[in-house]
C-alpha cells in the first residue's frame, strides 16, 4: 500500500478499499435487526429498479455477442425478471437464517480468576473475485452484509454495466437502511493490474474470495498475500465395493454423474471392485451409455463393454460433462490411494455393506466430504442444512467443503478480570 | 512442482517434502496411545544422547561466535543440560493434552436420511520456517505428532549443526515407536532458494508457520502461495479510563510494560483519558521511569513528567524493551480509533470501572484479544489453558489470538446414506 501511495496514485482501488474498511468497522457493530432490514430493502429495491438493471444488462449481452461470446457465456450473463426474482427472494431467505456474529462460542474461567469467552465476529472487509455471472454480485454482497462484513467485488468486465446497476440498485437501499452504503463496493477497473493491486492489498482486505473457473482460482491462490478462501476443482470418485447393493450402486453412480453434470459435486471417476465387477459391471456400463455418457475404461472395465480405452491423464480429469472414467480394483487399499493421488480432497462415495471397508474409507481418504451409500451430489450447504453457501473450500485452513455464514466470521477473545497482573 | 520436476531437480526439499506427505497419510491414521507413546520415548533419547545433540550445538556456537554473533543471540542459540531437560519435560506434557484428532464437532440428521457428522482431522502435511532457536524444532515436531500432521522443517543456518543433531535423536525414537520417522523431516539446505520454492509448494504442504521476527514473518506472508498462519506483531494497548482505580491502573500498565519487554503480549502505548490524567499520571510516569522505562509523550503528558516528545512514529512502533508511548484522549472513542488505526490486532486492556465504556471497548477494538481490568501479558496459550501454544494468530482465517493443539487440524464431514440421490 505504501508503494502505492509514494506512487501518487490514489486509485480507484484503494480509495474504494478504504472506504469499506472505515464502513467494516461500523458493518461490526450492526444488530442483527438492522442487517435483515437492509436485506428486505435490498430485496424490494432490486424488484423496483427491474427495468433499469435489466437495460444495462442488455448492454453486456450486446457487447459480448458483439464481441463473439458463445451463447452458453450469454446465458450466464443474462438477467431476466424471473432470475431477478430469485435474487429478490433469496435475500429474504437469508434475513431468515440465524446471524452467527456475537454467538458466545465458549466461556471458562482460569484459576486465577481470569473470565474468559470466545465470541464470533465479522471477518472485516472481503475481496471476492468473479466472472461473468452478475447474480454473484448480489449473493456475495449480501452474505458479506448478513454477517457484519464489507466487501470489495472485482467482476468480469463482460458484466461490468449489469455489476454497476446492481451496486447502484444496493447503495440505493443502503441508503435507506441503518447500514453504512461503503459496506459495497465494486471495483470498475477490470483491468489485471488493477486485480494484482488488490492480491497484495493486506492493508485493507482480511480475505480474498475467488468465484469461477480453475485457472482463476488459480491465479488467485498463486500471486495472493491476502489469504485465500480456496473453493474449487471436484475430481470426485464413487466407489462400488465388492458387497455394494447393485441397484443402488447403480443408482448412485448414474445420479452422481449425470443429475447436474457440469458441477463440482458430480462423479468423473467410477471405481469398481474386481468381484462386483463380474455380475454387475456390464449392466452399469449400459446404463450409463443409455444416457449419453461417454465411458473411458481400463483394460479390466473394457472386458464389460465398448469404451474408449483410458489413459494416466483421464484420472486426473474433471470432464464436467457427459465423460467418466472407470477403473476395476483390487481392493478399498487400492481406492484409498488412487483417490488420494489423483482426487481434488473434494467429495468421494463408498457403495458397501462391508463396515469394515466403510470405516477404512471414512478415515483414509482425505477429503472435505465421504459418503456411504449416497451421491456425491449433496456436497452443498443448502443440501448440509446451512441454508447459504459461500462456496464449497477444497483447503483445510478455515473452513473446509461446503462453507455456510460462519465462514464468513472470525473470532475474538473478551477477558474480564479484577485486577490481574502476570 | 511440475516446473521443478521438468527442470529435473529432484531437490533435498521435494524429495522429503515427498517423504512427509505420504508418513502424513500413516500419521492420520495412528491412535492417541501411539502418538503418546511417540513422544515420551522423543523425551527420553533427547536425554540419551544429550552428549551428542550439546556436542553439535557447541559447533554452531563456535561458528557464530566466529562469525560475529551478538551475545544475546548466542544465547538463544544455545542448549545447555538443563534447557534440555526442560524441553524433554514439554514432551511428557504434551502427552497429558487431549488429543484433537476424532473429535466429533457436530452430528445432525437431514431431513433425507442423510446421517451428518463433522470431526476433526490432521491439516497433513506443516511447514515450519523458523530463526535460530533449536528449542523450536522440537517443539515444532512434537506438536505436529500430537496432532496426527507431519512436518517439514526449515531452521536458520546458525542452527544447522544442532537442527541436524535434534532431527537425528528424534528420528532414532520414531524407529522405536510406531509413527513413521519420515513424519519428520528437517532441510538441510538453507539457502533463499529452496525457501523461496517451499513458499510455492502447494502441492505438498498444507499450511505454513513462520517463526520468528517481524521480517521473516512479512517475507512468507508476501511470497508464498502455501497459505500461511501468521503469528507475529504486537503493538499492545492499555488504556486508562476516567474511571479507572489508580493502583490498579498502575500496577496493570507497569506489568503489561516492564514484566517482559522483549515479548509481543508486552504493552507498547499507554492511552490515559484526560480526567484520570489530572490525578495521577505524574505518579504512572515516575513509576515507569523509576522502572528504567524511557517515555514518549505526546503534549498533553509532557505537562505531567518529563519526557521524551512523541512523534507520529512512535504510535506504530514496537519497542520490544523498556520504552514506551503515551497519550492523553478526550474519550473512549479515540481510543478505539487510535488502537485500530495504530495497533497490530494483537491484545489491548481497558482499565475502568464505567461498563459502557467496556462494552465499547469490547465490541469496537478490532483485536485478537481484549481484556478489562487486566494485563495484556496474559495473552498466552499456556495462560489461556490450552496447555500448548503455536504461536499467536495475527490473521483472521483459521485461528485467531492464541493457538493451542486444534490450530493444527482441519474438519471433514462423514456422510451415511442408504441409498440417497439428488
Amino acid at each position: 500500500m505504501s508503494e502505492l501511495l509514494q506512487a501518487g496514485k490514489t486509485s480507484d482501488l484503494l480509495q474504494k478499499a478504504q472506504l469499506a474498511k472505515t464502513a467494516a468497522a461500523v458493518m461490526a457493530k450492526t444488530t442483527t435487526v438492522q442487517k435483515n432490514d437492509a436485506l428486505r430493502l435490498i430485496s424490494s429495491q432490486l424488484l423496483e429498479e427491474q427495468a433499469f438493471i435489466l437495460a444495462e444488462n442488455e448492454k453486456d449481452i450486446t457487447a459480448g455477442r458483439a464481441g463473439g461470446m458463445s451463447e452458453s457465456l450469454v446465458d450466464r450473463l443474462k438477467l431476466d425478471k424471473e432470475r431477478l426474482s430469485d435474487i429478490a427472494a433469496a435475500l429474504i431467505q437469508l434475513t431468515e437464517l440465524e446471524d452467527p456474529v456475537g454467538e458466545v462460542l465458549e466461556q471458562w474461567e482460569r484459576p486465577n480468576g481470569l473470565a474468559m469467552s470466545k465470541i464470533r465476529v465479522p471477518l472485516g472487509v472481503i475481496g471476492m473475485i468473479y466472472e461473468a455471472r452478475p447474480n454473484v454480485t448480489v449473493d456475495a454482497s449480501s452474505l458479506c452484509l448478513k454477517t457484519g462484513n464489507a466487501v470489495v467485488l472485482r467482476g468480469s468486465s463482460t458484466a461490468i454495466h449489469s455489476n454497476k446497476a446492481l451496486v447502484k440498485v444496493i447503495h440505493h437501499a443502503l441508503e435507506k437502511s441503518e447500514l453504512p452504503a461503503e459496506a459495497v463496493q465494486l471495483i470498475e477497473d477490470t483491468s489485471r493490474e488493477t486485480a494484482a493491486q488488490m492480491f497484495k492489498l493486506n492493508s485493507h482486505l482480511d480475505v480474498l474470495i475467488p468465484r469461477g473457473g480453475a485457472k482463476l482460482i488459480q491465479t488467485v491462490v498463486e500471486n495472493a498475500s491476502v489469504p485465500v478462501l480456496e473453493t474449487g476443482a471436484g475430481n470426485c470418485h464413487v466407489y462400488i465395493d465388492e458387497t455394494a447393493n447393485a441397484e443402488m450402486a447403480i443408482s448412485i453412480a448414474l445420479n452422481a454423474k449425470i443429475q447436474r453434470p457440469s458441477v463440482c459435486n458430480a462423479c468423473e471417476t467410477i471405481l469398481v471392485h474386481k468381484e462386483w465387477a463380474k455380475h454387475h459391471l456390464a449392466e452399469l456400463l449400459d446404463a450409463l451409455q443409455q444416457q449419453a455418457v461417454q465411458i473411458h475404461g481400463d483394460e479390466a472395465t473394457q472386458q464389460y463393454g465398448e469404451v474408449i480405452p483410458a489413459s494416466e491423464e483421464d484420472w486426473g480429469t474433471e470432464y464436467l460433462g457427459l465423460e467418466v472414467a472407470v477403473k476395476v480394483v483390487d481392493s478399498v487399499d487400492e481406492v484409498i490411494e488412487h483417490i488420494n493421488l489423483y482426487g481434488t480432497k473434494h467429495s468421494e462415495a463408498i457403495i458397501s455393506e462391508t463396515l469394515e471397508n466403510v470405516d477404512k474409507f471414512f478415515m483414509e481418504v482425505d477429503s472435505a466430504a465421504v459418503y456411504h451409500n449416497a451421491s456425491t451430489r449433496f456436497t452443498d450447504g443448502f443440501e448440509f442444512g446451512f441454508g447459504a453457501e459461500i462456496g464449497i473450500s477444497t483447503q483445510k485452513l478455515h473452513a473446509r467443503g461446503p462453507m455456510g455464514l460462519p465462514a464468513l466470521t472470525s473470532t475474538k477473545y473478551l477477558i474480564q478480570g479484577n485486577g490481574q497482573v502476570k
